[in-house]
């Protein structure tokens, strides 16, 4: 009785529950402890101790119907403003306080940006390895996920595939820097090839083509690396921002979407974000927390600890003999799997009681995701249990 | 460039942006306290001082990384629990944990509601006067909005026109008690002829048509009227409810669903609920309020405030010759327009510095919606308006 769209969302979806019950049930047998689960992209460090303090303050002197109260669709107005000021600070950038809106967490501005972008019938390309989520994004507002295939050297981008998929039909073009799955982030060389090869097909077909950018790892970027802006790239550009990393706060819903002033249909485009977010539900981003916005925008949780977990399950890894790219940002490793079947391997993993996602859940059969927002201990302790896999493949003896 | 269906509405939603921009602008000219404005819906009565005491007691005591960590697509366990033996005990339902999803407020609640239904081209029926945004939310998901005539009389339901229209298409039927425009409440009988058809017509097609409860206004019921609950008339039954009016906390996003357990494919749907949340961007319900849930649930802001200023006003008006039926709840006057065309009426009051909301926008032409969620002093002092106004319709000398 359910629509047929849901129908088919469920049933895949019922696999990754799958995966999530059995976790659960893992532990159960166990023990928490000895079950190593790289499954999830759940910060693991508490926030900030500032968003506490933050939040206390807004409660004790400010005006609770206006902290609590529905806000303008698009955000609070001091909140559009700041957030507009931070981001020109920081990037050079020229916002205004109109080029912002306060959104659901990255998840609800993309959504918001897709609904407002997209006809039945577009294409939104997305580059392999890439968040599975963009393709229910898409098809939410009846637009067809298009996949480049991946740059299996760098992780980069693979341009030339990019560049035969880009037909008359290609609505927006969605990159993920630090990206989920791989970690990498996308170079100042990469992000202007990009911008070429877009400028040259807009071009071809006389159309618009929407760069979006989703960027809820941005802060989390080691060894000093810098995650390029991407409005200064081009100018059909769009960045759906999320804290849900940065402070730890995933669960609270709060980022928001810049759109570069040079876009076109600028104008449309922000009236459409503003009825977007109405309609859909999402009616404005919660409040209290676009409040703590204000006092929490330069604040971070203590990203080092994945820093530390990173460098220790990389090495880890690659002595066992597992191939992976170094990964500059994010909280995930994404290895190549020794057997071409990534889901048999994840399976077969299970039997040393880790958990991990195949590449396939991100268009890139052949890898395994593995998430290192856990505990350094959950870390350590499972090198027996990788030993144990390698030795199985015959990585090492 | 946006899409076909964004322009559409981007083009209708400017008529409401015009009017609310007008309001700002006479707030400049004239002084707010001068600008009679009762077009919004936002909850004039601060929260109860429980929900702030809540909000330090969880940031002191619980653990920072689950209170704004990730929660289940559905919500918390353990508030999933508790709202489904609150709502046992309070209306004796049979509901468990696996019924309700936390939402982000009832417009998520519906719009996942509607994800999870419909298929393109079914129909969802709404009984005029009624909430202008269930059309965008059908429309969402490519279903149509069928519109039920207004009962002139009672603004209960026209159930000969109501029968007329289910056809094998219907999918669901949404109605909104106490209601936003007319501030009526639907009585048992009322909801009794409303099951009794739909069992009729469900049989007559062989369909399953589910009934959505859409309550954000449950507890804003005046003298004692009680509103009665939808699951133990119909079992296709599905309550969106939102604690925005109750506590005060519209711009926070949190209420839930609840599912009735007799509904048919229930399993299916709650499936689809779980996974609909996740992809429509909204992942789960803001965390920390889904927590002070379970502190709050039988708070209540001072209500009494609303029901002071609907007494007042409703006298005002009636005694300036305003036709209106008395409301029983929510915080909403809908009087009869003198002339036949509703938007000129609203449009001359502006004269006098009256704002109000057409009937037409509520599918209901010859009549106003007046927002009473204002201050006593706002409604005092326009009765001078009030009275010009009525003076230049010939309603009084």
């Amino acid at each position: 009785m359910i629509s047929e769209k849901m129908k088919d969302l469920v049933s895949k979806s019922s696999v990754i529950r799958a995966m999530f019950e059995e976790g659960k049930q893992m532990a159960k047998i166990y023990g928490k402890e000895n079950v190593y689960d790289f499954s999830l992209g759940n910060p693991s460090v508490a926030p900030p101790e500032t968003v506490k303090e933050a939040i206390k303050d807004i409660l004790d002197n400010e005006e609770p119907t206006f902290v609590h109260g529905y806000t303008s669709n698009s955000g609070y107005e001091d909140v559009l403003q700041f957030v507009a000021e931070k981001l020109n600070q920081k990037f050079g950038t020229d916002f205004t306080p109109q080029c912002i809106a306060m959104t659901n967490g990255a998840a609800g501005g993309i959504n918001v940006i897709f609904k407002v972008l997209l006809n039945p019938g577009d294409e939104v390309i997305a580059f392999a390895p890439f968040f599975g989520e963009y393709r229910n994004y898409a098809v939410n507002y009846d637009a067809n996920l298009v996949v480049v295939d991946p740059d299996f050297e760098k992780m980069q981008i693979n341009f030339k595939d990019f560049e035969s998929k880009i037909t008359h039909k290609t609505k927006a073009v969605i990159i993920n820097s630090p990206n989920n799955p791989s970690g990498v982030i996308y170079s100042e060389e990469t992000l202007n090839t990009v911008a070429e090869i877009l400028y040259k097909k807009q071009k071809e077909f006389g159309t618009s083509i929407y760069l979006v950018s989703d960027e809820p790892y941005r802060e989390l970027a080691y060894d000093g690396a810098v995650v390029p802006y991407v409005t200064k790239f081009y100018k059909n550009a769009i960045v759906g921002y999320s804290f849900s990393k940065t402070l730890s706060l995933p669960g609270e819903r709060i980022g928001y979407i810049a759109v570069s002033p040079e876009a076109d249909s600028f104008e449309e485009i922000m009236a459409g974000v503003s009825v977007a977010t109405r309609i859909l539900g999402f009616v404005n981003a919660p409040s209290l927390f676009q409040r703590v916005v204000l006092k929490c925008f330069d604040e971070k949780s203590d990203l080092d600890v994945y820093d530390r977990n990173r460098k220790y399950l990389y090495n880890m890894l690659t002595s066992l003999g597992f191939e992976c790219i170094y990964p500059q940002g994010a909280f995930y490793l994404f290895p190549k799997t020794p057997i071409a079947d990534d889901a048999k391997f994840c399976n077969d993993a299970k039997e040393f009681r880790i958990l991990m996602v195949p590449g396939s859940a991100f268009g890139c059969p052949g890898y395994a995701r593995l998430a290192y927002c856990v505990s350094f201990d959950t870390i350590k302790n499972s090198e027996e249990s990788f030993r144990k896999l390698a030795k199985k493949y015959g990585m090492i003896k």
